[in-house]
């Protein structure tokens, strides 16, 4: 009997029944903080087809910061989703290999929390990080890199060739493995912030004017497209209600359905310029265009300024990164080759 | 008396009466260790005229990977002075603002153990470090900043505003500021390596192979130009014995005498390409022609493969770096310009 009360203690706490009103009204929108506990959060990241090692983080982090795997080899994943900045490069539009920009105008999108998204891509192509590493590495106006001469570079350091046999022993190295080592680093990207303390039960972790915004946005409809761990993530029609006011820069025009991968609004006000196309610098502007186009609301100057007043405490503190000292090259290591 | 008995035993050891006769052979030579004492380094690599404080050298780390310092705010100092693969980028000619390259068709060399140079940049016009970092952000090829528009980035992000506030309270924030800063995060970038331990006392530290190898270098005339901490930094005429075999690529011909500053040996294991125009990826075949060029010598085989034995023991190991998350852009910060 006892024992039976105390259960039921635990499953009324489990279901915030005693949660603030907000924090009920937040997770009822469908919005989930990071969770604080770290076994929670290790699961909540890890991919049961790529179990999280420290091992393989480390070799993910070289990887990530290696422009070897590029074939200029001066161009690395850092460099268009640089963990200094945000986790992007806060330029308009992704510039890569012999400077050439992404032929649609897009934008390049932040690194953190990508590893709670549903799919990965502007167009949602991908379903997953370790999937997802592979495209840029390739794309011409990117790293512009043949698969085959990425592994060459990999298997032609000794250093990394050990690490993969040691990591992946029943795998060859591949452009395969390469992605799954660089999405097993990515994975850890995660940006806890004083949101996620609010929703985690620290009442004081937002203030007032940061609560209210919380409520704005979730009042206007932010959170039925912008929920979940990443605040967005999933694939939604793009525009719904009006269209996009700069729908002319560039041609991209969603999967095959219109639709486009929700980005995430986490760490938003480092992640300047917005959309899948980087038109908007101000993120005032950016949320009044989104309350056109996706909800048909034409907010208020004080709506805006409320849900921008929210959006500013969803920057989270950044995992601490050791930039690496990268194994040297051999003779037998590819030559750059910058044309 | 005794006093005096002991004075003169500190002397004798001082003058290295008693040390090993090849570590004696090298400072003759004038080849010179990183001293082992942390007091004696920091007395080395300090600038009077920019004492080094842990507040002014974090800055200056920032800077060094902010890619907002360059027009396109794509690329940073450490874009080709990488310090994950040993202080530069690894391809034969710098490579920067609009896949521009260097004109002369000129190697970017290595930042770590610049600060041991007598003058800086292929032709020796920068004194300092300090002087130096301000080329490379206006430098069209490179970053191709206007020296103002740095300014106002800086200016633009206040924890950077306060920060040199509080470091250069009696200047101005200026490109002369910046390249202080830099340069201070710069002067810190030195790898001490087993060769500096050989020469610190270490009789073990370096092996057989390898003290043949310091003996062969001394013995055919590498440390005449090769010398000081750097094994290298100053400004030496370039070819003397016979043309450089690859003088054609690029017109670089040194500085008004025709004098060219002697890149580092430290970790020239990690450097290649190697020459000022980046024309050589072999260190046998760059040892081979240093012999032929400037010291008249046909270096036999064995003489080369004993003198690159000895240059691997130049790579040494590098400060540990916290790859920095920055500061904000602020509505003020200037856009990008890729163009």
């Amino acid at each position: 009997m006892k024992t039976l009360f105390k259960l039921s203690i635990a499953a009324l706490l489990a279901t915030n029944l005693f949660a603030n009103p907000l924090v009920q009204e937040a997770k009822k929108a469908g919005l989930e903080p990071i969770p604080a506990d770290d076994k929670a959060l290790e699961k909540l990241i890890d991919n049961p087809k790529n179990k999280l090692t420290p091992e393989k983080i480390e070799l993910g982090l070289k990887l990530y910061f290696d422009p070897r795997l590029s074939k200029s080899a001066l161009i690395s994943c850092n460099t268009c989703h640089n963990l200094a900045i945000g986790g992007d490069d806060n330029i308009p539009v992704a510039t890569g290999h012999k400077w050439r920009q992404n032929p649609h105008h897009l934008n390049s999108p932040t690194v953190y929390n990508a590893v709670f998204y549903q799919r990965q891509f502007w167009d949602g192509r991908s379903p997953d990080l370790e999937d997802q590493a592979t495209g840029p590495i390739q794309a011409p106006p990117e790293m512009a890199m043949h698969k085959d001469m990425a592994v060459k570079v990999v298997k032609s350091i000794p250093e990394y060739a050990e690490a993969f046999k040691k990591i992946y022993p029943k795998e060859d190295i591949t452009i395969t493995t390469i992605g799954k080592a660089i999405g097993a680093f990515e994975r850890i990207l995660v940006t806890p912030s004083r949101y996620d303390d609010f929703l985690n039960g620290d009442e004081k972790a937002l203030s007032k004017e940061e609560q209210e915004g919380l409520q704005t946005f979730i009042k206007v409809g932010c959170a039925s497209c912008h929920n979940g761990v990443a605040l967005g993530g999933s694939m939604q029609p793009f525009p719904v209600a009006k269209p996009y006011k700069y729908a002319n820069v560039g041609d991209f025009k969603g999967d095959k359905d219109g639709k486009v991968k929700t980005p995430t609004l986490r760490n938003v006000a480092e992640t300047a310029p917005y959309f899948h196309n980087g038109a908007v610098w101000s993120l005032e502007e950016a949320v009044k265009i989104m309350g056109e186009t996706e909800l048909g609301k034409d907010l208020s100057d004080k709506e805006v300024q409320s849900i921008v007043t929210f959006l500013n405490a969803l920057t989270g503190a950044k995992p601490q990164v050791t930039y690496p000292v990268l194994p040297n090259s051999t003779k037998d290591t590819p030559k750059p080759d910058l044309n």
